[in-house]
């Protein structure tokens, strides 16, 4: 279905590596691309990243992240949107295929979901043509509807699609992270609507219980509920041609030794979807 | 907006009563409906609970609940329909005012959300007829996201809205449930295709962080992030004339008083919604 050639870690699957360690990783398991994360680039410095990766040969899939954009005051609006276009910078500095955009919960004491819709609107809009002018794709990820309150209020792959229509289409599209909208019952219709926006495709099985930090109840691939196959089928049917990047938040993954993790990540990616 | 002549107290709101107490402590502070759960009207006896509400004038806003129909083996769904019959004989003897249907998560061992939505969609359907002769009103609730692949593969309004259009209105409707719906971007269109299909609308607010059993991370209105009286609005502009009902899983709750957590019931539910 999809080649290991294709295949990408995400540095938050290994997150006690630095940057280079993880390359290292990923060039000893042949896996082709990687996903980066802006604290540890930054903790190594953009240009040194830069050149690892090229190095190795790796491809950056996706730099995470940017987005954030619900503040009630201006300044905080700014602040945003100024780390914003310095994420650009970089991911246009790694050649990422996106700057993937959590796009922010509910603005701080506010109950109103539309209010904290709009700033995402007109964050987006903001970045746009900074991003364009760097060549750099924004992602608009939907995270799982238990994080609207407090991280994103873009909760389904539609709404993200509908938002990203809004803008060229060289400049923003969207990230399908299979752990946030494998449940959605409109999915398939969706992702069929994302032809040509899909600019990241990231990969991890949703498991129970869900841990007391919820962020952290991700599964490797074939651990959970979710039907990957299902899924990857109809994201290449809408045409996705990039990577495939397995992006796990799980203590028992992060306590286990990166050697194991990443032959682990490889086996069950080709044992499900090749 | 909504006077509490129409508040209800579901009684899993107050656990550790028995029927019997639930129903006094409703009379107590002039709460006039009661949501009831089959478990503790069977400890106390159908005959004597109906005699109970009854006799305190409470009405029974709703009978928690059927459903469950995701069995892969022809025992398990014919077991879950003769519990759902059940569930009608007892709904309809209480005069509530509907029976909410749980639907149930994946079939077991599967990954196919296909499969548990036609196994729903079937189980209801064997039991409209039943139903119907009984005078009683199915309630579909749809569940968070999050109880998706265990609980209810229903998760958004507009999904039991859909499901309940292909069945008779006066046998099935949906029911609304703050905490599992009102992060969802198309829930007030979704309400007002609802229109003369709730049956049941239910209140309790979404808190963070979420308890490590995710089941109760529900508190009192006002403690979290819901905007009960936006979403309230669109329930009664969609024609709905039912009672209003408190149901808070929370363990904390659960240890308090019993009048400590009526009163503050009550409370919360004029002040934010009188």
């Amino acid at each position: 279905m999809i080649s290991v050639e294709r295949l990408s870690l995400n540095q938050a699957t290994v997150r006690r590596l630095k940057v280079a360690e993880a390359v290292e990783l990923c060039a000893r398991h042949q896996i082709p691309g990687i996903g980066l994360w802006r604290d540890a680039v930054a903790e190594l410095g953009l240009a040194k990243t830069a050149a690892a990766v090229r190095a190795a040969g790796l491809h950056v899939s996706s730099l995470c992240r940017g987005g954030f954009f619900t503040h009630a005051d201006p300044e905080g609006r700014a602040a945003a949107a100024a780390g914003n276009q310095a994420a650009v910078i970089e991911a246009a500095e790694l050649g990422a295929d996106a700057l993937v955009l959590v796009s922010g919960g509910l603005v701080p004491g506010s109950r109103d979901l539309g209010l904290a819709r709009r700033l995402i609107t007109d964050g987006i809009a903001d970045l746009v043509p900074f991003a364009q002018s760097a060549g750099v794709r924004l992602g608009i990820e939907p995270l799982h509807p238990m994080f609207c309150a407090d991280r994103c209020a873009i909760s389904r792959l539609g709404e993200a699609v509908d938002l990203s229509l809004q803008f060229p289409v060289d400049a923003v599209g969207v990230v399908i992270d299979t752990y946030h909208v494998w449940w959605d019952s409109q999915l398939a219709a969706d992702i069929e609507r994302a032809a040509g926006r899909i600019v990241s495709y990231q990969l991890c099985d949703w498991t129970l219980p869900l841990p007391k930090d919820t962020l952290l109840g991700r599964g490797h691939l074939g651990d959970g509920f979710i039907d990957f196959r299902s899924i990857t089928a109809q994201v290449l049917a809408a045409g996705y041609t990039g990577y495939a990047e397995v992006e796990i938040f799980n203590q028992e993954v992060w306590n286990a030794p990166a050697d194991d993790t990443a032959s682990t990540v490889r086996s069950r990616f080709a044992e499900l979807l090749g």
